[in-house]
């Protein structure tokens, strides 16, 4: 069997050993439920307690502003179901290219009678901080942009997004507009970002285990004191009675190590993948005729190279990459499935065809130079080969 | 330190070290999003469908009947919200006694517009089966009915109820009314119990690993094909798009190894644990004067016991034993932080001074005779120690 070579980091990343052996205590014996008054129930509490400090800590927020989670999709539908729930007339705007996440429950909230409205991005997508003023009319209660993108890996200026909310909520005051207006931030893919939620100007930011080296099933959200939330699940109250549910405290506990560990060296990692990432681009272009970058290289996430293959389909390249024992992505594992071309290609200007040419692949902590080469290597094999699987109506494009 | 002797298995359970072994591999090593297409991928989606097999295979349910969620709460969430959001206009039905997920759902329900009742219970803790139509009406949608409370231990006759709401569900189709009527279990403490879907006739039902010796964060919403379910969490369309977020195989494999382990010797460790427990309430009651049972000893959970201590209050039983380094619970430990007297004993017919010198004593898997024996010397020293903590003018109803 060959080798297997993962490079498909952005759809999931593995757990972190050092937080694996953070939770290791509360798989192994330690447990009780930590609303229990013993103190087996109180030395869960304490753990819990203790990674909401350390994630609080990683942001420069309070421990009460961080709201445990399932995931970072649960953390979205809180957040934005969350608000809104306390606005039935309020409008909701999201850029063009959020998560299915955010997607979805901007559109589950549309059919509950909610406005909504889009943001659109440039062809390197990226939202234009001068734009989102004028997409914000008085009843918008919620404005939503992601950190950086899943498929693309644009960077989205999220301070100078805040920096233009915070001129509308001033307006809104100077003309006694009571509609508070809230800044919510998906930051599922901004591990290697800086997170400071004061420098960000965010009121809400949610991230989730399993893009960051943490465990699956683990996330938060990160709430301003003074945002309106409402919960969306109930039952014992539990997470200032924002996400009932008994607490998994080992997923805590490994989401809060994770995220310090990501953090922690994040420049020097953001780096080395920048580097090799740039390397990678360099010498596939150099070798193969016929790609194209999907967005821009600038403000991008390091990890992360998108790219079209003229004439070949992106689901064969991912099946002959596989084949030979590498990991790569079309996109977004969360559409995979769905055989749609990418929301987030064609809000960039792609054509269905160019989206639906499009490999994704994406660095992670453990990927070397040695692994891109076999990568050039393979890949450049490939493209011809799978270009000759095209049917022949479609290969007038091809060059 | 005093040798510590957890005896709270209603509030929580340890991981069994055979599901952690089955969950091992996917904290170690073997990692992908199970939405990607790749071989790493495929084998995560391979792990998760058998895991849901797994559960489906010990329910006696199609594996597409089963949706993996972050808990039992979330279920009980989904099952409710997402059964009566398709009927706006829908009446819920919940028995008194149901855990604070249950209640909270249906007073969210209540808060949006829809109509709730409530069903009552007996001195025992059991829902009377025959009662159960009198309280629906041709707008209830859903019925619902834990399978063994988490307080008392009450085992609801729940396919005595399924029959009754046949019974209704037929007279409707009789006279042409078109409202459907689903039947809601929820049966997180039921683990030792007959969890055959058919048998019991329910509609609806759910567990949680961390009340089965599985892991925290772990969950199954059981919904029979044919029942209406929409999603209350939107994003990637995992799980049938009826819970979106990127799966938790890890949790899944563990929940499905941990629910079969304890299904395989659930009539062997039932009994043993009532053997156990009708042991230690006879000790307990020779040796101390005042101790009245809450609810009936038939049809309750073999590991429960749950009784008042006339003259003591709970709280301080459960420091003093705490101190002992016996854990211990006053109650359900999701309410424990609300000081609010037990919903379940003031619907029992308890007094509010009951309700509060009430003490739970729950077994588990671990728990000897021995255990026992160390608790009775303890409780029985306690006791009257406690009894002289309470203040002047409640002695008066001392024996």
């Amino acid at each position: 069997m060959k080798k297997s070579l993962y490079l498909d980091y952005a759809a999931a990343t593995p757990l972190d050993p050092r937080a694996h052996t953070a939770m290791e205590p509360y798989l192994k014996g330690e447990f009780a439920n930590p609303s229990s008054l013993h103190t087996p129930g109180r030395r869960q509490r304490a753990a819990l307690e203790g990674a909401r400090t350390q994630i609080a800590r990683v942001l420069g927020a309070k421990p009460a502003e961080i709201i445990f989670t399932s995931g970072s999709t649960e953390a979205a539908n809180l957040a934005m179901q969350g608000v809104m729930k306390g606005f039935p007339r309020g409008r909701v705007v999201i850029s063009a290219i959020e998560h299915e996440a955010v997607r979805q429950v901007a559109a589950g909230l549309g059919h509950e009678g909610h406005q909504t409205g889009v943001l659109t991005v440039e062809s390197s997508g990226g939202v234009r901080p001068e734009q989102v003023a004028t997409v914000i009319d008085d009843h918008t209660v919620l404005v939503c942009v992601q950190y950086a993108n899943n498929e693309v890996g644009s960077i989205q200026p999220i301070a100078k997004i805040a920096a233009e909310i915070a001129r509308v909520r001033a307006d809104r005051i100077a003309r006694k507009v009571a509609t508070p207006l809230y800044f919510y931030c998906d930051a599922a893919q901004a591990g290697l970002l800086n997170l400071q939620v004061a420098r960000l100007g965010v009121d809400l930011l949610s991230m989730g285990g399993s893009k960051l080296y943490g465990p699956a099933g683990s996330g938060f959200l990160y709430v301003r004191t003074g945002v309106s939330l409402r919960p969306i699940m109930f039952g014992g109250g539990q997470e200032r009675s924002l996400r009932s549910g008994t607490e998994n405290v080992a997923a805590a506990v490994g989401l809060a190590q994770a995220l310090e560990l990501v953090q922690a060296d994040r420049a020097t990692e953001a780096r080395r993948q920048a580097v090799l990432r740039d390397w990678l681009w360099q010498e596939l272009s150099t070798h193969i005729e016929g790609l194209t970058l999907n967005g821009g290289i600038k403000s991008r996430l390091p990890g992360n190279l998108y790219f079209s293959v003229t004439g070949a389909a992106g689901e064969t390249l991912v099946s002959y990459l596989d084949a030979e024992g590498i990991a790569v992505a079309t996109g977004s594992a969360c559409t995979a499935a769905h055989q749609e071309p990418s929301h987030v290609l064609l809000a960039l200007g792609l054509s269905r065809e160019q989206a639906e040419s499009s490999l994704r692949i994406t660095l992670g902590r453990a990927t070397t130079k040695t692994d891109l080469q076999r990568l050039v290597r393979v890949l450049t094999a490939a493209v011809p080969r799978v270009r000759q699987l095209l049917p022949q109506h479609a290969k007038s494009s091809v060059q």
